[in-house]
């Protein structure tokens, strides 16, 4: 196993020296005063890069889907009416998670490659007249496509509605790494993990309540234990958890977050965006088609990118892998096949990101596909010397 | 914070380095071929710690009460039947979510201190000639009196009522510490977590189904999605998981197996005893009286100690932490204030447990109780001299 | 190999958490000014802990031995004239060192458990008329014996005497851990080592030079070029080293002068005497003389313990070692077999010291000697419990 | 400080994980047996990586340079006569220490990026019937300059006049990364480190003997303790050192040895030589001489390269520096100002390595100079492509 290259997959991404040694941490006693000193904090920088002043934050010892999980449970009740668009395989999955807790999920079939219907949304929600839907689900990024989707849009849509259904909002792979407004937009449960944005491994499921969310939850049937933040709320009042925290993460966490304010947020979603366009430059240079279907959509942190058709993308990720050891991600559901991705969240540099690319034009010339080498590299560095900025040191 | 003192509360215990090294460990691409070389033998090693051949184990990134939903939601529906005893916190706790998820429990009270009622078990379940009960929860080992308990005079309680409940173990502070044995048993489910006999950060809830639970699954409609285990059995035949998982805590967890099993199982028991043993003695030369209400009862990872009446044992919690620097285990429910807890479980020596023992003195004559300062130190000495052990390097 | 227990040999100690961490680091260009960041601050740092506010820092990667080297290359040539007393091993070994060096040394011999002869020296000095001695040598803490001089009393002799000889004083086992005050006692070259109050494994020799010893080095005729302080104070003067530096060792040189600092020397040092005072008073109630003639000379660092005629105090090492996984000092010397040495500096607390006395008392006991368990232990509970500090966190 | 980019000086290289956490250790009793299981081995693997099965290896905490020292202190007295050619920066460097020791060289002045003029030292040998020098100096890879120089040919020299004369071979940047055959080519004395082929933190010197130079050790006069072989050679006697040893950079040193051994020391050459290659081709592509005089010059650990006649190649180092966070190394002496260096020794990937090629094609861009973007990033992936290797793992 080397841990020589760069990773590029959409996480867990590449990790800052200094936050392995946070969470590198010897035991220490989870109840005591010390732990406080870890979780206060992390908790405060959580609401800060959620831009929710208000939010309620809680983290549980899981993954983004174990956030899900938890919004749903602590706010909902079996039968309960739920609007969603399936725009990819994360959409795809929580939709799926609503339907094995008795959900009624209304649907809203979208294409791979697009963003939420927000149009969509607003005409069912003026005609949800009797405000039969509870919740409205919304993927901030899709992972699987590389599409950001417009959440002030949906809010929008609420709001012209006079609708009072709840806003749940999964982040996971765009916290932390791109723009995301808690109060602003009117979130109610925003979702995220430890794994992206946040720089960390994987094992935190990271969500956010707003004031009607925690309201929602005194109603909520649907039975939870492990997830249920009332026990969690219970604890953080003493500084503690229901059960025994994972300590180190914790730890981590807390780094991050002051790592990411000391950079400064919006600085944080820069870089992003400057490493993206890197990437994408690249792409169109290779002459192939990103997978976001307009320029509007493009991620920051994820690009899928579609192979010409007749090939199986999938061989990207396996030569890659053998032959390079560079690990990037595979397509998933309705785009399997037919795109790989580029991971460019988290920690990472121009310099990395250009050996990704040179990477991936030796495997996409291995694999005969028509790509020019260097071309995609030079159009990258062309995107990054003009880019106007110095060395990023904050990021580690 | 400091790291200087060994911890001695009942878990997380002190962590071995080379499990620190094994858990801190760069990104890897979790869909590669490479996880499954963690994965696999992660899931042998643990099959073989829980000396159940048969067993299908699952690991999630949660924890013990993780575990506990996890073997409630995949084999149950709500008003099934389920048969337990209350005799600590754990067990207490148990039930109580058992409750939230709608089951029916028929509660055994059972006085704090005393094992489970395994008579009592066998008349009600002889009286159960419908076959209601589901299901029968034991605590192994209860983490907040340090009471283990007879597994087999439970499953001798089943099998003479011929009785088909599934019988359900929560092993969280026994496993990997004091003998178990899920085949022999007829453990039908065994829960534990990563941060006890396994030595790592508290992350991982560790369950092993046997082929009846598995069966049971089919018909469970519980609601459930992250602790699915159709879904994490489905990515476990791709070696992969459902979604991300905590890598460098597997990894941990993979080297933790393999460190126990080089020790040899019996080796780790009979070293657990011995550490214990010096524990005890300690205890008995201080003339307090041991939560456990007799010998066979008594745990090898837990000593909870009564103080006298009137003197508030929580106050040598915090003396120690605050004096000291020591982490004991404070009283939990019923016996809060009345005793505290050694933890003396993962990895420990002689020489830690000294300091440990050393230090209740100081504390405990500092709080005005009678104790005479190295009275309890001579006694461990004397148990750990004359133990017949040379010094255990296989624990690093 | 087991890390489990703490060690007891004076030196290498045991290491804070965060030094390890500050020394695994990643490789940096050592030629860049982020070098300089770590170089500058660390030396600044020593200067402050040697209390030397005039002295030129120099830090080689070597140890101890390579200081006493540079001392001597850069400051004499052959055949120059030296004066020191042999009350030790390290003290033997200096002087070993000058002979092989060419100098001639006017051994003042000294009984081992004896300090410094202050008074002999002041006699010898006033008859030297000629001022042919060049150099006085001081062995400031004998790691061998426990014994520490009295340094100013040299001084003393030095002055009443009005002879111009340079004081070279070796502060291995005493900086950073007991009072040294370069200025003050009108010290030219300190010498001393990363491994023993810096708390950081072995590797580096740190030398501090007074404005008087650097105008020696503009005659010295000795041989040198990896220890030529002129090639270090040019490198230094561009943040840079003559060879490739031990970046990650100096980046932990600099974060523990910080820890030093920020605990506050004098904290530092009653810390220690705290620590060693609760030694001594279970050597006093173990009824064993410590090597040290007098309390006067009695070390903060190491003390060193005689065992009864006719037994061999080297089986107490190997016993510890074999039997209980334990480090103590081996007799060095006159007093191979004679004593052995608890090592009680660095990075240790009250309850980790407790654990080495206990074990101290199981060895002993083990190996036939008349030591009543727990007899040590009691007295250094009842030191440490009235020694009226609570606990320290700065260390960590 | 950010630690994400790989660094490409000519050492310290960038550091595989394994042997980042071999070195971080905690402190162990270097008196103890356990320190033997450690030192024999390192030693063992040093041996074979030197392909000097008579060789006598000691390792001291310095550096290569003070490994020069040891060579040349252990078996030289003053006026000693030594033969050396002057092609660089580190040649030019031992010539010094040889006359700051007293010593009587006969300097060859040989032209910067030309090679060891092993036809002129047959001429001078030749004439010396005397026998009067007593020591051939050969540095095997110029780090100034990127040249490889034949050391079988100087042997052949001093074989063609039947002279006695010791070969002291400098191998820093060759040894462990490529082919070096200490008793094929009658080498006396070769000297390393531990921060280039074994990618180690810097802190080792390196030395190998053979039997004719532990021969001259019993005359030599050259005073020395520090680095004398004989107490060293006492100490390993016993697995012990005369002083405190760096047990985890020796730790680090024997897991380094184990993991060259392991992939195969002719499969390490070839995986220095397949991305020497690379850098080459690239260097080709922007139409830049290599400093190198011709092919077989050609070192596989650095590449020296010329920028155009009266630009200042130091912009390079520090623009890649602040701008992109970049290391190179510096040009040093005669050829300062005029090349930049390109390290790609020690632990690094085709992939790495096209980043670093990246990176100096945008620096030079940015400063002006007339390099295409790309073009040497694709001339540098022709060459991976087609080198018909697969992913190395073993380096990790």
């Amino acid at each position: 196993m080397s841990f020589q290259n760069p990773v590029f997959i959409p996480g867990p991404t590449n990790m800052p020296e200094s936050l392995r040694k946070a969470c590198d941490m010897p035991t220490i006693d989870h109840r005591s005063p010390v732990f406080g000193e870890i979780l206060r904090p992390a908790r405060d920088g959580i609401r800060k890069v959620l831009k929710g002043g208000k939010a309620e934050i809680f983290i549980f010892p899981s993954t983004g889907t174990g956030g899900w999980e938890t919004a749903l449970t602590n706010t909902l009740s079996a039968g309960d009416k739920v609007l969603a668009a399936r725009n990819g395989m994360f959409s795809h999955r929580w939709i799926d998670m609503c339907q094995r807790h008795g959900l009624d999920v209304q649907v809203v079939k979208t294409p791979w490659g697009q963003g939420l219907p927000a149009d969509r949304y607003a005409e069912i929600l003026a005609a949800d007249k009797g405000h039969e839907i509870k919740v409205v689900l919304a993927t901030h990024n899709e992972t699987a496509t590389g599409v950001r989707s417009d959440i002030a849009a949906v809010r929008k849509a609420l709001d012209a509605a006079d609708h009072p259904a709840l806003l749940f909002v999964d982040g996971v792979s765009s916290i932390a790494s791109m723009d995301f407004r808690f109060d602003e937009w009117g979130v109610d449960i925003a979702v995220t993990g430890s794994q992206k944005g946040f720089m960390l491994p994987a094992g935190l499921a990271i969500v956010g309540f707003s004031e009607k969310a925690m309201a929602a939850v005194e109603t909520a049937q649907l039975p939870r234990t492990f997830f249920d933040i009332r026990d969690m709320a219970k604890g953080y009042a003493n500084n503690a958890y229901p059960y025994t925290p994972p300590v180190g993460l914790l730890n981590g966490l807390n780094e991050a977050t002051k790592m990411l304010l000391d950079e400064g947020l919006e600085n944080v979603f820069a870089r992003h965006r400057r490493i993206a366009d890197g990437v994408r430059a690249a792409v169109n240079a290779w002459g192939l088609p990103i997978c976001a279907a307009s320029p509007d959509l493009y991620s920051d942190t994820i690009t899928a990118i579609r192979t010409p058709d007749g090939f199986d993308a999938t061989k990207i990720i396996t030569h890659a892998a053998t032959r390079y050891g560079v690990a990037f991600g595979v397509g998933l559901g309705e785009v399997a096949g037919k795109v790989f991705r580029i991971g460019h969240l988290g920690s990472l540099t121009d310099v990395m990101t250009l050996s990704g690319i040179a990477t991936a034009e030796m495997v996409m010339a291995d694999l005969g596909l028509d790509i020019e080498l260097g071309s995609g590299v030079a159009a990258a560095q062309d995107s990054y010397r003009n880019s106007g900025q110095s060395f990023q040191v904050a990021a580690e």
